[in-house]
Order: C-alpha cells, then structure tokens, then sequence
C-alpha cells in the first residue's frame, strides 16, 4: 500500500459540484428534448465482449479499444509462444472484453439481441459514456459522454426534420442563437461521383470532399489526382466545388448539374421532402445550410447528413448524424435501416463557457443555509430547517457552531444564496434574518414568510 | 469481423425503456433527496490508476479488480521471465489501470487530489457504477449502480439524524412503508469487547456477532472460540446476545450492562443525542432499531452505523452507512473524518417489483400518439404535433401511413396513454378524435382543448 499522491489515469476527468451543475443543465436540455420527441432511455453495459466491438471501427478504432484483462490466472490457457508472438497476438487470449467505443455498435447488438421483443419503428436515445485509448489532448479525453438518439426501421423523412427540429430546441433551450446546421444527401455526393465519371471512388470522393473547411479546394483537387481521379473528373469537379450562395440559390445550381443523375435527384428530392415537412412544423428559422460538400467520412451513412457548427467559436461540429440503411448486417440481421444523431456534451459545454451562456443560477444547489449559533439557538435553528425542508426548499445547516464569518464563507463558497441567521434574539422574537448574499440585503421574517420567499427561489 | 450471434458478457445488463424509466424512479427520488439537503454531485472516471485502487479493499478486494491492459504494445518492457513468473506477476507490468471498485476510494482520492479547493465540511453524493470480478448470480452483477452521499470534515451527529431524514425520505417518495432503520454504534461494540475481556478482538467480534441474524447466537459463541475467545468472555458475552424488547428498552439493559465501560457509555450518549436531534427535526415515525449486535464487518466504521432492511421480503440491507475517522489517511492526508451512506439500487428495484410499488405511469414516457392515416391528413396531423410540442406535450406521429390497428399496437407496445386519431373527417371538420387506450374512451375535440386535456397527463 503506497502513500504516494494519488493521480488521475491520463486523459480522464473528475466532475466535481460546479462542473456537474452545468454538464447536467445540458444533458437535462438534451434528454427532455429527446423525450419530449417520443424517444426512450437505453443503457447498455459498460464493457462488451471484443468479438462485438472489434472489426467495426477500422483497423484504427481497433487499437483504440480499452481492452479488460480476464478474471482469476487469465494466463492458464496460454503458453511462452503465445507471449512471444507479441501483444496482439497474446491480448486475444488474455483479454475477452473491451470497454464500449461509442453507442452505434453496442445499440445494434442490443436490437440484435431483442429483435423478437422490439416494435418497430424503435425511437432509442442513450447518453453514456464512451472510452478511446486515444492521445489525451485540448477537448479530446479518453473517457466522454455520448448522446446518440435513433430511429429505426422506418425511412420516414419526417425523423430527417424531427432531428432537425430537436437539433433547434436543444440549442434554444441553451441559449446557443448562431449556429449553422449543414445538410447533405449521400446521393447528391453519389450523383457527383457518377457525373464526374468516377463511380466507384465515392469513398476517396468523400474523404477528400470532408476537408474541403480545412485545406481548401486546391488541395482537395490534389488529393484527387493522387488518388488516381482522371482530368476529366478533376475539371467536372471544380464547378461543384464552387457552388455559393443562399439555400435556393445552392438548391437550383446542384438540381442544374444533376440534372441527369438518378441518385442525385433522388437526393434533392428527399432534401425537399424535408424542407416541406419542415414547413408543416412551422418551424420558423431552422438554422439549416444546405451544403452539397458536406461529406462526414463514415461510410456508413447512406441518406441525409448533418453537421452542425456554432458561429464564431473555433470548436469542431457540436452535433451530426444522418441516415444509414445496414445498421445490424454485421451481426447477421440485414436491412434494419434508420436515422440518428449525437451531441458532443464536451464541445458543447466549452462553447457555453466561451461564450458565457451557463445561466447564473446554473451551479446553485442549496438554497438557503441555516447558520448554527451556539448550543441555546440550535434547536430552535433544526425546528426552521425542518419546516423548511417539508416545504421543499433546499437547505442545509452548519452542523456546529461556529464564527459567523466561517459560515458565511461556507455559503459563499458553496454558492448558497441566502443565509438564515438564528440567534439568541431570533429564538426569543421568533424572527429570523434572511440575507441574500448576492446582494447583501438583510430582512427580518417569520418562518411562513420565509418559506414563502424562498419556495420558488 | 464475425457474424456470429452477439452476446452480453457476463454479469452484464442492458437496460430497456421499461427497466430504464423504474430506475430512474428510483435514482429521481435519491438525488432528489441528497439535493434537498445540501449535498452536490460529484463523478469520478470509470477507470483509477491501480496504485489507488489496489491494498483498500483486502486481499479478496484486489482480486476482484477490473484490470485494463496498457495500450499499444503492452509487452514491451516486459520479459518472457515475466510471463513465467505467472499472472499476478504479468499484470504488474501491463496493466497499470483498474475499473473502479466502489466509490468511496475515488471520493478519498478527489478529496487529497482537490484539498486546497475545498471548503469542510464537503457534502458529496455521488451515484455512478462500480465494477467486481465477482461470480454472478441472481441479484449480483459485475456491473452496478452505488449512490453514496458523505459529510466530510465535521464530528456532527446532525449529520447521523439527517441520514436517518434521507432514508425515511426516499423510502416514503418510493412507497416502501415497512422497513427498519438498524442503528448501532461502533462505540458499543469496543466497549463490549472491552467489558467481556477481550478489547484486542474487537474484529474477530464484529466478524462473527455480524452474521446473529444467519447463524444465530450459537454458532457465534463457537465461531468465537474457534477464535480463541476465553471462556469468561464467551460467558460474558451471553446476555448481550440476548438483549432484546423496544428501543428504550433496550437501551436501558445495554446502558446497564455497559455502566463502567467508556467508549461503551460514548456510544450509547451518541445514539441518545442523536434522537434529540430527531426530536428536534419533528421527524415523526423514524422507523429507528437500536440493535447493540449490529455490526457491519467493515473495520472502516468508527462511531455510528446504520443498516435498513425491508421487512417481508427476503433481501438483504437496502441501505447502510456509518462514521469514520479516516477516509484519506491511505493517501497520506489524515484527520478527515466523516460519515456517509449508500443505497442499493439492484435490491431497490427488487423490492418494488417483488411488492408491486412502482406507480403504473412511471413507464409512460410518450404521451400521445397522433396517427398517420394517409399522406393527404398528414400535413394537417403534422401540424397538430407540433402545437402539442409548443405546449411540451411529449408527443410523437407514427411517421408513415400504415393500418390503424399496426399504430394502435404501437401504442399499446410503447404504453402511450391517448392515441390521436386524424383522417380525411377530422382534418374537414377541424375536430379530431382523442383516444384513451386505456379505457377504450373516445371523444372529439379541438386541438386547444386536446392540449388542454394532455398538458398535465
């Protein structure tokens, strides 16, 4: 047993009182807006058996795995060769279980698992964390919240301008006013691949396409050629690349240029769809910027695609998703096809202390405290304290005597608003002070007329 | 990648929508609780270094640690001496981080890492999951919720009295009526260990006085010869086994039997001043066991200890606690005493099923469903919703026209109370159909009146 000073593992985090306040005033934003849609909770474990996580992030997400050593002689069973022949080699037989990557995966062998009890169209949300043995840096941490919600089992174009709308009403409800939410259409980015005569590289396409922010379309070009895209496709491609303007503006330039293009109609067509059901909501400003470049590398979407970025914070995209036709084939049940989407908790929290939007009153706990006195008076204080608590007022007492000050501190310190204080002069008058620390005033009051004040405070 | 049937390690849960909304019954009326009087949310990482962990819960503790392999090539550094040397030895070397085993060790740890941050006393709840190696089976898992709140850094006993006010409160929010609050006190316990000669094994007796209810008082007296008891103290220790009747009652022997003994009369005038304070708080009906054999084998305890049990149901304590004097000494930082308690989520949720007291809207989590009869009614029905989500009706449209009867069974499935019905008529007549599934009852309505009907449904 050590009596070293005690450390965080790399990359991870505590969450103490203040920090917890105002991480749970946005996952209350996220999770009421999530019910408030019809979608319901989900929990799966923290760990999953390796066969059900491993070859379903790439090669990549794979060494990213947080693998769990077996219980009891996790050895026996192995020999020197095994050990020789190297970690990986050895890990898959000491190490039977991971902890989970993301939601995705695990939400599939969940419907996998229950496909026999499951209604559909399933609506699941779930707000768990995820964990990636990825180098710890500014807002990347090896242990971080997710807050997927899905359908599934439908191709209904409405949870496409659902997901928008609770995209919408997230952000309202955080007071986040200007932010843009990108859409595409996996289709149009097909059409383009089509038109462009390269339609077996949408993959390199997308890869490409998805930096276009970053690196600009000169680069992106480069890219392309040493991907072996023909002249021809790099010239078709310029023009897409430099489609600008408003939404209908955007709008009419890709219909122009897919004109011809079977899934690139198809494409636009859905995004009308939405646009109208949108306009049935009467949603109002619905933020949305169509952007025929918006890309996202996974390949697994097939359909619509989000992407939302908050204006004049230099922060990566705060939520996306989109639409995907196969998410349980990789476990042997094909053609569950569904649409979904994510905030990023972290990145959301730190554009809401950039931008100082966390409501003053976010990291209030308790709302009064009542001071202890002296031995005579504390009595008397827990009676009030009681009666306070019956009527559902937050409270606390300092549980000795002590000096004023001490306890004022305390207050302050704890964010407390009001103080009770409770003397000798108090006990015998039964009028207590109340004194709001945010200002300083003092006021003398009955226990009703504090109740009272103090009930919806 | 495999197409085999995926499956749950071990020891491991799901939760669905149903499971899902009972626990958050339960975890609602716990957090609640803690908030109302004055403690803050706190959450540690998943994973420690096991520097932290390993050496505070026993030999057995250790053992049934989580271990997390290094990542990237975990072996290099090792020898292939290390593998021979076996598993324990191994694991020294490539894991260095565990899941957590309780969060008692990660609070001590936030406490020694943050001491300059915090202002004593610091009122803590925490609940999150913790992980055991443990064999599974019915009613234990290798994955579990604890919800622990401490008060750090004051000697108090109105902290112990507002322990017993927390317990009473969540069981009185979850509906559990019959149940005991066993009290003790570590005090009483040395000071019979003390009084019947043999103050030196006060563990051995803790150990062996710890399993009277499963064993009765015989097997004890010869669990404690095995443990070399002398016979005069097998001889004293008698009547304290027997002691028995009402509080007072009690009380009164134990007062008796323990008059010349110190830290014996410290204990009982701790419990006295404790039920002032409840006296004082008005608080009623306190549920309260004195039982002088309580004693809970945790060396940890020093004063005061606390177990309940629900009675008529054959499971065990369902919430427990106890004062220390040293939470961080381990950590080289001592002197923080404390007293905390925990509840049992699993067994909770055991004791609400097996008595049926889970209130029948706690899996209502959508509120209305509003039919998609037909793609002309759509953008009316459309519509609808979105002014029942203005007015935060938790609502949803079954989001593709389909047979009545497939979206009535979808209502039934989700266990949504009231099912809009909209087709060409209502959309006509401006007057829809509001249908209360579960009592068949239909009636036609406005839609400001159906939002008026549902606002508080």
């Amino acid at each position: 047993m050590s009596n070293q000073k005690p450390r965080l593992p790399k990359g991870m985090r505590d969450f103490g009182p203040d920090k917890m306040a105002k991480r749970r005033f946005i996952f209350h934003a996220i999770r009421t807006t999530f019910e408030k849609f019809g979608f319901e909770a989900l929990e799966t474990p923290t760990m999953e058996n390796l066969s059900v996580l491993t070859g379903k992030y790439g090669e990549e997400g794979d060494q990213l795995l947080f693998k769990v050593l077996n219980s009891g002689d996790y050895l026996s069973g192995t020999s020197v060769e095994d050990y020789t022949s190297g970690a990986r080699s050895l890990s898959s037989k000491i190490a039977e279980k991971g902890l989970k990557y993301d939601l995705t995966v695990p939400f599939a062998r969940y419907v996998v698992m229950n496909r026999h009890d499951l209604t559909l169209p399933f609506k699941r949300y779930q707000i768990q964390p995820v964990w990636r043995a990825d180098r710890p840096q500014k807002g990347r941490y090896r242990e971080f919240y997710q807050c997927d919600a899905d359908v599934i089992g439908t191709d209904s174009l409405i949870c496409e301008a659902e997901i928008i709308l609770m995209m919408n009403e997230v952000f309202a409800k955080l007071g986040i006013r200007d932010y843009n939410i990108k859409i595409n259409n996996r289709k149009i980015l097909t059409g383009i691949a089509g038109m462009i005569g390269e339609p077996d590289k949408i993959s390199e396409l997308c890869v490409a396409i998805d930096k276009l922010d970053k690196i600009g379309p000169e680069k992106v070009l480069e890219e392309l050629i040493t991907k072996s895209f023909s002249d021809q496709a790099i010239t078709a491609l310029k023009p897409f690349l430099k489609v600008e303007g408003d939404n209908d503006r955007t709008l009419n330039n890709i219909k122009a240029l897919l004109a011809s293009s079977g899934p690139g109609q198809e494409g636009i067509r859905e995004f009308e769809d939405i646009l109208s059901y949108l306009a049935q909501f009467e949603a109002g400003d619905n933020h949305l910027e169509f952007d025929p470049r918006l890309a996202r590398g996974l390949a697994y979407y097939t359909g619509t695609i989000l992407e939302v970025k908050v204006n004049n914070v230099d922060i990566g995209s705060v939520s996306a998703g989109g639409r995907y036709d196969d998410l349980t084939g990789v476990f042997g049940m094909p053609g569950i096809s569904g649409v979904g989407f994510s905030f990023g908790v972290d990145r959301i929290y730190d554009v809401m202390e950039t931008l100082g939007l966390f409501p003053e009153d976010t990291s209030i706990t308790t709302t009064v405290l009542v001071t202890n006195f002296d031995k005579a008076s504390e009595p008397y204080a827990i009676e009030v304290l009681g009666q306070l608590r019956n009527a559902e007022v937050k409270s606390e007492i300092y549980p000795e005597p002590a000096r004023l000050k001490k306890q004022m501190n305390y207050a302050h310190k704890k964010n407390i608003p009001y103080v009770l204080l409770i003397g000798e002069e108090e006990v015998s008058s039964n009028m207590m002070t109340l004194k709001d620390m945010r200002n300083g005033e003092q006021k003398k009051m009955t226990t009703p007329e504090i109740i009272e004040a103090l009930k919806n405070g």
